[in-house]
C-alpha cells in the first residue's frame, strides 16, 4: 500500500483524485489538507465519496504528516508547492505536482507568466514533466512530477506526431480549444456561475493563456525547433471536458496521417486513435483518463485538422496524476484507472 | 466467470451495464443482441467502451446462443422479455429482466397500464422482485429477476421504512418526482432533444404513469394495507438522476424518524441515510449504485418529507440489476459496483 | 415619459428590469445605482443591452437625484429598502420594491424570518401587495408597492381559485416547486456555480424558507382562515423558470375545476389557464411575464394537482413590478411586456 | 398592414418567426402551413404564442391563399422553395427564403452540395442574397431574397472588414464555429437528444459541410478573388447561439484592426463591433437580431482572431429574414427586431 498525502482537496482534482485512488488497490489516502476547511470531515462536502472516505478529516497541511507519507499529490494553486517542495523531497515523500509550479523549466518564463518569481528554482532539475506518452522513461522513479495542465495535455498530445515527423509547418499552429466550467475551478467567482456560464459560449484569455508557454514548450521540444502557437480556450457549457482543435500546414500531402498517429499510439493505453472520418465527444472520455482524437485533412488540402478529447479533471489532472504515480512507483500504468468512460 | 448476455443492448440502460461489468471481476459479455444494429461493433456505437469491449459485435438474437449464457439480462421495451424468457429458463438460463415486464404480480393490472395481454404469466410465479432492500433473500438463486423501474425504487426505498412500521397514513402519500432526460431512453422522440427538454420544466404522466401501479404493489407490500398514492413525475433538464420528494402524513409525531431510517438501513450497502437536515443531490450519486436520502418534518409538523435520490440508469436500473445478479449468484452483493459517484 | 430609477441594478432582476423598460414606450430610465459599481457604464457590465443605454452609468444611491424620479424601483437585498423609502414617499417619488422589505404586513413575522427589526414598520399600512390578481383596486395611485417573491406569485396564482371558493383543506397544502438557478441572484457562491448546480437537482430550505410566511400569508387572505402550509423548493438545473406543483385536497368531487380556473381568470391578461391534459412548461413563459398553468385532478380523486409555472425573473420580479407600475399610473396594464417567450 | 405567409412553420424557424412578427406593427400572419400538422393550432404546438396567434392553425399549402399575401417566408428543408418560388412570384408575392434553395448563385455548385438538381436555376439572376451588411442596395424592392444560413452570417459579417480591404491571405481563413443544437432543426433524431449533445463537444462535418460552399462565395465577393477556407463546425450544448472564431493571416501589421472593423460596421443597426479586449458572449445575442464582435491580434503577431457571436435563430435566420421583409418594403430596417437579447 502506498501512502498517499494531498494538499488542498477540496477543489475539483482532489475530489476527482479521491474518487480516482478509491479504486485504486494499492493506494491508501492518510491525510488530506485544507486550510480553510480544517476539521471538516471530505465526505460532509462531498457526499459522493460517503462509505469510501468517511474517517478522512482536512487537517491544516503539516510537513512532518505529510513527510510520512510515500507521495504527495499537490492539487493546489500555483505557489503552494513551490513552498513546501523542498522539505517533502528531503524528507523521501515523493511529490506528484498537479498545479503549474513545475511545468514549465524556464524559471524566468514561469514569473513572466504567473507575475511572482519562481518560488523554487533550484528543484526545477529534478522535476520530471508527467506525460507519460512524451516523457515515460524519465517518469520512472521520479521524486518530482509536473502533472501538465489540461490544455497542454489534449493540444499535446494531438500535435506530437506531426511536429515529431517534422510534418507541420511549426511557424503557423493553431490551437482552438473548448474547456468545460469544471477547468475553472471551485472558486466562487461570478463568471463561473451558472447563470453566467450556462447557455451560452465564449472566447477568453485570447491575449494569452498560462497554459501558452507549457504548450509550446512541450511542442518545441517535440518539433526541436521554435513553434509559433495561436491558443485560444473558449468556455463552454458543460461540466467537464476539453475538445481541442488543432490545425497545422503540412507540406506533404501523400502522408498518410491516419497510419502515422495510430502507430504513434499504438503502444499507449491512455490514447485512442479513433477510425479515419471520426469526430470524438468529449463525453466519450467522461470520467476516463483518455485521450481519444481523429485526424482530418478536410478537402485533401494541406491543413490538417486534429479533434483531441479528454476529460479535464482525468487525464487533464487527476487521472494523469495517478498514471503518473503509477509509473514512478513501478506498478502496472493504468492501475485503477482503466474502468470506461460515464456515458451518458 | 459468470457468462452474460444481454437483449436489446443500444439503448442507454444497455450502455451503463456494458459499463459496469466491464469492470466487474466475475463477468464476461458473450453476447448482445439488437436487431437494428445486428453486425456492428458495440464500440462504434458506444465509443466509451473502446478498449474495453473491442471485439463485442450487435447479433440478431438467437435463443440457443442466449441459452449457452449463465445469465441474460433483457434492456428491451416491455413485451420482448415475455416472447423469450421461457425458453431461456428451459434451457437452464436465469433472467434479469430490466423492462417492465414481470413487475406487476397481478397481470390484469399490466394488461390494463401497457395496453396488451400479459405474454407470460404462468412465468410470475417465479418472478422475483428485484429490489435487495425489500426482497433480498427471495432474490438468492432467483431464475427470473425483474428489476425495478427507476421511479419505483427511489420512491419506494424512500417510504418503506414508514410504511413497514405503520407510521404513515397510507391513505394520503404524495410522490412528487423529479428525472433527467436519459428516463426517456434513446428513442429519436421530440420531446427528448435538447431543445425541448433543456432549459425547461415541465409535469407529465399526471393522469397516470405506468410506474404507479409499481409504486403502489411495492408500498402496499409494505403496508399491509391498501395505499392511496399520488405520482407526479418531471422532466428535469439533467441527463441522469431521479430526485424523489415523498410526502406522508404521520400520527406520532414522537418518533424519532431519523433513527428509524438509519436503522432501517443499517446494513445496505447501497442505501445511505444522510445525516438530519441533509438534502442529498442527484449528481452526489451520478454513476454509481446508490441511493442516498433525507427525512425531513418541516415545522414540526405532521407532514413527512422524505428526498430521496439515485441515478436512474444505475441503482434505478443496470446498477441494480448487477446487483442482483451478484445475489443471485451468491456473490459479494457489489461486486463491480462499489465504486463512488462522478462529482462535479 | 415617467422618470425612473432604479436602486441596486447590479443582480438578474436589475437587467432584466432594463430589459424591459428598454421595450417600454412611456419609461425612461433616468438614474441607476450601485455602490459596487459606481463609475462603471451599465453596457459594460451588461453587453446585451448595448444600443439600448449607451449613456447610463452606475451611480452611489443619492435621494436627491432618486427623489427627481417619479417611480423608483428597489431591486436589492432586504433592508436596503427599508431605509431609503421614507425619504423617497416624501419627495413624493413612488416606490416599486422588488426586495422582501414590504411583502410581509407583520412586521413581527418579517422580523422573525429576516434576523433583524423590521426597519420602517409605520409604512407598512401604505404598502400594497403587488399581486394584480388578487389586488389590482389596491394598486391603483398605490406609492408603494411590494413585488411579491417569484415562489408566491407562482403559487398563489395557482391556489387562490381553490381557496377564494373555500374548496380546497387549507390545512393540507403542498407546494412543491421547482427554481432555475437564476433565483439565487449573481452572487458569487458555491452553490450556484456552473459545477455545482449543474446537471443535478436538489431541495433545500426543506426546514423553512423566507418565502413561506409570504406564500401563507397570501394563501389565508384567498381562504379567510389559517392555512397549513408545506413548502419544499428545489433547485433546478435551468437559467430561468419556476415550476410550482400543487397538491390540495378537494371535498366536493363534481365541481367543475376547468371552468373554475378559466373563469376565475378570464379577464386576466397575464395568466394563462391551458386546455385540460396540459402539463405546462417552464420554457413558455421564458422571458415573457405570463403565468401559465393546469389544474388535474389524477385518477378521479380527491387530491388536486396545480401545475403553475413562471419566468420567476419575469412575472416572479421585474415584469411584475412594470405591471405593477403599468397599474399604480394608470396606464394600459401589459404595456411593454406584452411580447411572447422564447422559446426554444 | 403586410399580409404575410409563412410556409412549413413548425421548426424552429417557424416559431422564431411568429414570435418576432408577433412584435413587429406592420405585419400580420395569414397563413401558416404545415402539411404534417394540417388542421392543428399554432398555440398547441407552441405554447409560449398562446395569446397572440389564438386563431391562427396550420394549413396544407396552397398556391391561392399563399399568392394573396404581400410576402411569403419559406422555413422549410431545401428544395420546397425551389418548387413553389415562381407561381407565386408571378402571383405578385415576394418570397424570402429561410432555405438554402437561393443562396448559391452556381446552380452547379448547389447540386453537388444539396443532392439532387437545382430546381429553379432560371430564378437565380433575380434572387438577392439577404446579408443586409454586404448587400442591402440589392435588397430594396427584391421579390426573392435567400436569407443567409446561420454560419455564413457569422463569418461573413467577421471576416468582410479585412477581406474587403485586401488585408487578409485569402489562401489561409480558418472558421473555427461552435453552434447550439437549435441549429439542427426540430427533426427528431438521435444525434440532437438532449442525453446526446448534452454535456458534449464534439465537431462534426469535417470534411465538408453544406454551408462550405455558402461562406466561400461569400468571402470571395468581398476578396474579389479565390478564398482558401477551412470551416469546422461543432455542436455545443447550448439551445442557441453561434461563436465563430475566425483566422486570418495578416501581412501588414500596421493597420489599426480595432478602428477598421469600428469604421465598416459603423451606420449597421445590427452590427456591434464590441471595444478591443472583449470577448462577446453568445447569449448577448440571445433572441436579438445582433451580430456582436471584437477583433484580437495575440501577442502582436500576424494572425488575427475574430470573435463573431449570433443568435442561430435570429440574426442567423427569421430576425435577418424579417429585417430582409423591412427593407424590401422600404419600412424602418429593425422595425419589430429592435428588443435586447434576454440575458442571463
Amino acid at each position: 500500500m502506498i501512502k498517499i498525502g494531498i494538499v488542498g482537496g477540496t477543489g475539483y482534482t482532489g475530489v476527482e483524485l479521491l474518487r480516482l485512488l478509491a479504486q485504486h488497490p494499492e493506494a491508501h489516502v492518510e491525510v488530506i489538507t485544507s486550510r480553510s476547511e480544517a476539521g471538516q470531515r471530505v465526505v460532509d462536502m462531498y457526499p459522493n465519496l460517503r462509505g469510501h472516505y468517511d474517517a478522512l478529516t482536512f487537517s491544516v497541511p503539516d510537513a512532518k504528516t505529510l513527510g510520512a507519507c510515500d507521495v504527495v499529490f499537490f492539487a493546489t494553486p500555483h505557489g503552494v508547492a513551490h513552498s513546501l517542495a523542498a522539505e517533502l523531497l528531503d524528507a523521501g515523500t515523493r511529490i506528484i505536482d498537479l498545479s503549474a509550479d513545475f511545468r514549465l523549466q524556464d524559471a524566468q518564463e514561469w514569473a513572466r507568466w504567473y507575475g511572482q518569481p519562481h518560488g523554487a528554482p533550484d528543484l526545477l532539475p529534478q522535476a520530471v514533466y508527467g506525460l507519460p506518452e512524451v516523457n515515460r522513461e524519465a517518469m520512472r522513479d521520479a521524486r518530482l512530477i509536473a502533472v501538465p495542465g489540461c490544455y497542454p495535455t489534449a493540444v499535446q498530445l494531438g500535435l506530437v506526431p506531426l511536429l515529431e515527423q517534422g510534418l507541420a509547418d511549426p511557424g503557423q499552429i493553431i490551437a482552438d480549444c473548448k474547456s468545460g466550467v469544471s477547468g475553472a475551478g471551485r472558486g466562487a467567482n461570478v463568471g463561473s456561475l451558472f447563470c453566467e456560464a450556462g447557455e451560452s459560449m465564449k472566447a477568453y484569455g485570447v491575449p494569452g493563456h498560462r497554459h501558452l508557454p507549457e504548450i509550446r514548450q512541450g511542442l518545441q521540444r517535440a518539433a526541436g525547433e521554435v513553434v509559433g502557437l495561436t491558443f485560444v480556450p473558449h468556455l463552454t457549457p458543460m461540466v467537464r471536458g476539453i475538445h481541442a482543435t488543432l490545425y497545422a500546414r503540412v507540406a506533404d500531402r501523400s502522408v498518410d496521417l491516419q497510419a502515422l498517429f495510430e502507430q504513434r499510439y499504438a503502444a499507449e493505453p491512455c490514447v485512442d486513435v479513433m477510425p479515419a472520418g471520426s469526430t470524438p465527444e468529449t463525453r466519450s472520455v467522461r470520467g476516463a483518463n483518455m485521450c481519444r482524437m481523429a485526424v482530418h485533412r478536410p478537402q485533401d488540402g494541406d491543413l490538417v485538422v486534429v479533434l483531441s478529447v479528454i476529460d479535464n479533471l482525468v487525464k487533464g489532472a487527476s487521472g494523469q496524476a495517478v498514471q503518473g504515480m503509477n509509473i514512478a512507483f513501478g506498478m502496472e500504468e493504468t492501475l485503477g484507472i482503466a474502468h470506461p468512460a460515464l456515458l451518458p
